[in-house]
């Protein structure tokens, strides 16, 4: 229910969600189901790679899981017992089939697919250097540079292949790769992004979140280390480092808002997680209310502790209509200010005449924010006051996350106090970032030693940032639009 | 968010939804947004009729509104100022784009179009006597069999005949017609479908739920009374009283499920409804728990009034998958018993080793109750006490809801005791009869003057069932499909 | 090859093509093979409606039945022993699916299905008594008028309210129709469009011409009478004449363009009708020359009876490329004026500095043969002589053809020299009437005794225009568009 | 009329056709209508690189030019005032959309596509080699191997890459490209595929066949020679010779049935050659007959030649229906075996009780043959005789035709009685090799000095097979599919 911001367009969106699994008869099936669950994660394009013991099978699709991979004829032609799935939401670049992973390529061993969450800081810089040599890119993805670091490297197995690669690039990484033999995981060294370890049965699986396990009845094993690869083959499964060690900088933003709240992640679960910062959030910023609101659907969590901790009742204050999708385009330009309440509809009845607690997760460009406070105030609130479970977001994300350019930041050009009046709230708090870690179990945000990935809020950015310092970006030279 | 259940297979059905306008600029974009906004009374099929001034423009659709009627191109073929819309979900006979509403045709007096929401008990009869007299039917439909009424009617004026053929006819319905001239609505004697009036600028509407007042930035007036008919034309509102008065019977159903949270209907809010059966729920079957627990969507607000009145933590212990659409089929035999999990799983935090109360609107088949007890258990619950907010869904409702024959009612073939055992759950208990009329307002359910239709709990059925007293239904002789 | 012209837009139309078959276990399949086959009678939809002894089965599609009807899934679904099928080109009105035949009705008798090949003319009359009387009309066809005649007819069996109906109706028509119990077929009393009864082992078929025959391997038994009604049920053929004796008049555009060359109408093949046409027409027109060519694909037969009475080499000086759908729209302003180019091309090695007779079937508007001609002439051709293969198009047709209004026929505005400079032609000539009566075997057309319909070249209509003398069409009240 | 067999089965079927204009600021629309026109070399898909001064656009499709590239939305992405284009028929691997043509890569110089008619013989052979120097392809073409030879070049313009890359490899080959400065047409050492260079206005234009000019009214200037590269750029049009000069050895299929009959190909029109064709074959294999008939489309001007030779009438024996599409599959088993009657019938009028010659290009497998002399004679032919314009097709094409594997190849199994007897004539001729030679107006195939491809009659070739000497072809290791 609170999953998921499937339409919003004020919200970060995260890139990506990985799943793979060795070895099962169903294997194909499962990673649909995976992906389905993952589905939050990336709605633009989705992509099954499976390996029959002879050939590959590839299938991608523009669109969502349940749209393709739920055809009995699509599992059918993804033959074999292990296999590995994408869902993707693109950032940058060409929104074509030719970027939907996983990617797959003929080496000189065999056949290779991969799928990637997170993103590379040093692939423009590399992808030069491997143009130059003669490499020629199929897609604009960051990904493609690991595969042609493998196809150049000096030989050997597939596994060492993707170790020499992955040496090579900077940034945030959690990949699924699939060859004849393997299904296999590697979290980059700070595990920035997501990555677990579960079973079915005899069979292993590797995926995002616990939430994709869940669906297909697996049991949760553990996390994937930060800077650790997993290679699940007919022997079992295997631990290797290919990295010098370093201090793990999980995302925090993944429990703030992108994770589904049945999600568990480093050893703790979303939902509580979210609720801890609703309490934080009540702490320090407290207000005089008749009622607390979450902007739905992510706001429930954090606002429930909210209203736990402030003694304020709880209430459905806004409707959300779930038959939005992302077609429904406003009809005419005259009707087009309609806008938010395509999606959401003030209940009067719980509104009308109390001061008002919204709760949200987060203000990106505050557009959204500035609707919601209006549609509340016209349905007759005395007060609105809005509160917010995350710090401002003053910074865009370079490892995975789709933000928009920092000068779009409403946190990068307005103090607090101007947000509040932009938004038209009779007041306005962010949780503070020590009450964050806090929420997360911390005593504070402690500078010698950061727990966390939390540059969107800070500009503290853990990996350094090649690309952005080198050169422009490599734009693509060409569009392709294929019927 | 808590307003449909689209994907529920377990759930029952509301037939229709219906919106007229006159006389806007905006008519049919005003009549998209509206049909959105009651969506979740019919998600197979749209139509939308308006006339220019000169001609009468029909666009019908199979699927969702937005998947068709927010293209601008749509929008701007289906020209003037004044518009009638209708959603549909099917209960008998053919699902095909023949039998989607309005009706159109052409009369002597000119054109006509009719949407209608409800169902007629005596369409059969009537259909067999027109068949008789020379009249061919175009679609299966028990709504066209007014039309045909009209047609023979002695003539006069398009209100002159919908009023002799509403005469005819009985069973619930709400009507919304089209002429070149007004826009009518009415509404059956006993007040069965809802049916409000309301206002934007200098423009009326006619429509099943305030909701889709909201969306369009309308003030709601009044509910169209039981029995009356109201025009809209040049000269504005104007009542009519073609029937004789009886006492009023209002569906109590759609305060239970099928209306959306944020419509208040017959001057009591939907939300606010559900929760004080919520709270009397837990007056009258109360048991000691740790956590409170809706099943979602529906069962938030009686969840939120039932942990209140409790004292027991309200928690989303089950976690919704948005992005199941109706094509998600389980892609092979072997896993297509994860069923439930597809649309739903544990939150298994907020579940492990506590004795859960989960709050769910009412059970049909008592199919997903029986799944979803199965996971929240298999999630570690210490006790599993389901509690339903309406009384047991015993008899078939007549007046356009889609329920199963009366033996697949769980509650038709088993005692409250067997269903518990049947769903597995510590306990099982259904909101009284009496409850229900309390929470509603009423001192009990007073026998001698009853204030609503609960014929599917009571089988106290208030219009006559001609068509089932009569004879077998007739079946439609043939099986169009279009491509 | 020479069948027909299926993206021409300077060419008169045929509006239907039908068949059916009784009784056979394969009996939509084959229909859809006699439809195929009648391709070139109409290219804008297709319907076959079936019955299995229980339900009657309807599809219909925009299209071609290749397009639709080739698919197993779809000839599956049409179940039962006998069935009936029809083609169209649809000449005024809506151009929507609820139009495409066979039209399908419920009546007290059951189910009933019609498809008509003709045009009645005085169905706008009838259709306005009707909707007097009440009937509502589902499409805006002629061919309605009939079902409503039989709906209100004193009652008796299909056949005889059938035999009720089409004595009430004027104008040409070629039925089939489709009972629980027969298929029936009538033609009307001048038998103005075609009919012909075949044999399949113990099946019999009904269509309009026997290149349906031909292509599912059916024997050709006779023609159908003009003025009979053929049944043909579990007991076999029945032949009823309905109606009182007339002289026959069968449209003689039939011979000159509309049917199949491989076809036999009346007696006489086709093909060699149009080469006698050709040679007729080299008898009356001969001119020096160096070679004779036809313009693709239609002039082929009469362009070789004309060099084989002439003398002159016959080459294909016109090439047509087969590629060309109805999709081919240029793509941009600049390059529309390339036109013809995209269907021919001329043979320029056949053509460069030769004296050209280049032989077609009809001038119509006259735009398509004055780019011919261009095209022709700038390949280098030293003479440019049109000849034409029937008399001057001075008059619209009312009985089944598709003809511009008369204003925009270029025989009717400008004498034989006017066109021939109109299209740049070095000379011009079309056979006079009485050589086209001589080229069918009669001595001369006998002004007492007019064997064929030949209104489009005389205006002689032989049955009255009733709608026209009447009234102003009737125009739909409403245009329908379904998603 | 005669251009293309579009639907056969029983074919060779070339495999592509190029196209490329530089510079006008209709590139794309005229690249689309000229690859219309050179439809009958591929129907499987078609693609269109341009480029716009700054960016390259790639459109590719599955299916005819006209279903994708009629569309003006289409066009006007593809920007720009260069362009080139491919329509293609695949002979192996996978037919997906990442095999269309043009092929796109981005260089360190920019970007370039690239489009090819031909086979390269040595293809396997140097990707093996590439793939083990690291490079990584991304479609199972053998074109890409000139692309990853242009990649690795030791640098140097985009024209010294190509010529460094067409150099290395071995087959036959016209290429079109397109760079950022200029469009590039190549022609192999022995010319064995067509191409010419046209003039439009102030724009060149490289492309297979004269017909792609006349459509757009464009002069054929000449042919490009083989080994020839042709650099049209903002200087006009360069020469350049990068290859050692042999004796050309242009393909005779061509014009025995690949090229349209309007088309003139090396100063000879095909058209002309096929009727001198004919004519030799009368010459050579004359029999007393009735009426000659050609079988539709392709054999006309041959039958024409011979009918004339030979002083028998010529006629439409044989009636094609030319609404046969690739849709249109036999929709049950039982009447699957109809077959060849869906696209052809017999002109029963025509051919009953006469000796009749048939006259046809080419026999491949024999089984279309089998069932048109089936066919006429059921239709009453007194004596059947097929007379066929080329000599025995005994041996596969390396050169970009497509054949069947050798032991399909009637001719390779069977002596020219048994043919006979397999298809089951009175009598079967072939025109032989010398005869075909001196209607191409040699005096006869002089072994010394052969004037023409004829590998498929002879199987002398005239270039290397070396990926059939070395190896077993590399089968491509994935499936893709993509929704």
């Amino acid at each position: 229910m609170l999953t998921t911001h499937p339409f919003d367009d004020d919200k970060l969106r995260e890139e990506c969600g990985v799943f793979g699994i060795f070895a099962n008869t169903q294997a194909a099936a499962i990673t649909a189901l995976g992906l389905h669950a993952l589905q939050h994660r990336g709605q633009e394009a989705a992509g099954i790679v499976s390996f029959d013991g002879n050939r590959f099978h590839l299938q991608h699709t523009m669109g969502l899981v349940g749209d393709h991979f739920s055809s009995e004829a699509v599992i059918a032609k993804l033959k074999g017992g292990q296999a590995i799935g994408h869902v993707r939401y693109a950032t940058t670049g060409d929104t074509t089939i030719r970027n939907v992973q996983p990617l797959y390529a003929d080496f000189e061993f065999g056949g290779f697919a991969l799928a990637h969450n997170g993103n590379l800081t040093n692939a423009q810089t590399l992808r030069r250097q491997l143009v130059r040599r003669g490499c020629l890119f199929q897609s604009t993805t960051d990904t493609e540079v690991i595969v042609h670091l493998m196809a150049i490297a000096r030989g050997g197995s597939p596994v060492d292949r993707l170790i020499e690669a992955v040496r090579q690039v900077e940034g945030a990484f959690s990949l699924v790769a699939l060859t004849s033999d393997a299904v296999i995981g590697v979290r980059d060294p700070l595990g920035v992004r997501p990555l677990v370890l579960g079973k079915l049965g005899d069979t292993h699986i590797l995926t995002s979140e616990t939430c994709a396990l869940d669906i297909v009845g697996a049991d949760f094993i553990r996390d994937v280390e930060p800077g650790e690869m997993v290679v699940l083959d007919k022997d079992g499964v295997h631990s290797m480092r290919p990295f010098q060690p370093q201090n793990r900088r999980f995302c925090i933003f993944e429990y703030i808002y992108f994770a589904r709240p049945d999600s568990v992640m480093e050893g703790t679960s979303v939902y509580q997680a979210r609720q801890r910062i609703g309490r934080e959030l009540a702490r320090e910023a407290g207000v005089p209310a008749d009622v607390v609101v979450p902007v739905p659907d992510s706001g429930v969590p954090a606002a429930l502790g909210y209203a736990m901790e402030a003694g304020v009742p709880f209430d459905l204050g806004i409707i959300r209509n779930h038959y939005v999708g992302r077609t429904f385009i406003e009809p005419t330009d005259q009707i087009r200010h309609l806008g938010v309440k395509l999606k959401h509809n003030a209940n009067r009845a719980m509104i009308e005449g109390k001061r008002v607690v919204l709760v949200d997760d987060s203000i990106v460009r505050g557009t959204t924010s500035k609707k919601i406070v209006e549609m509340v105030r016209a349905a007759g609130a005395a007060e609105v006051h809005m509160r917010i479970s995350s710090p401002p977001t003053s910074h865009p994300c370079f490892y995975g996350i789709d933000t928009p350019e920092q000068s779009k930041l409403l946190a990068h050009r307005l103090s607090v106090d101007e947000m509040r009046d932009f938004i038209k709230a009779d007041s306005l708090a962010f949780i503070s970032l020590d009450g964050l870690y806090r929420a997360m179990g911390e005593p504070k945000r402690d500078p010698s030693n950061i727990r966390y990935c939390d540059a969107c809020f800070t500009g503290d950015y853990p990996i350094a940032l090649t690309d952005n310092l080198d050169s422009p970006p490599v734009e693509a030279n060409a569009v392709r639009i294929r019927a």
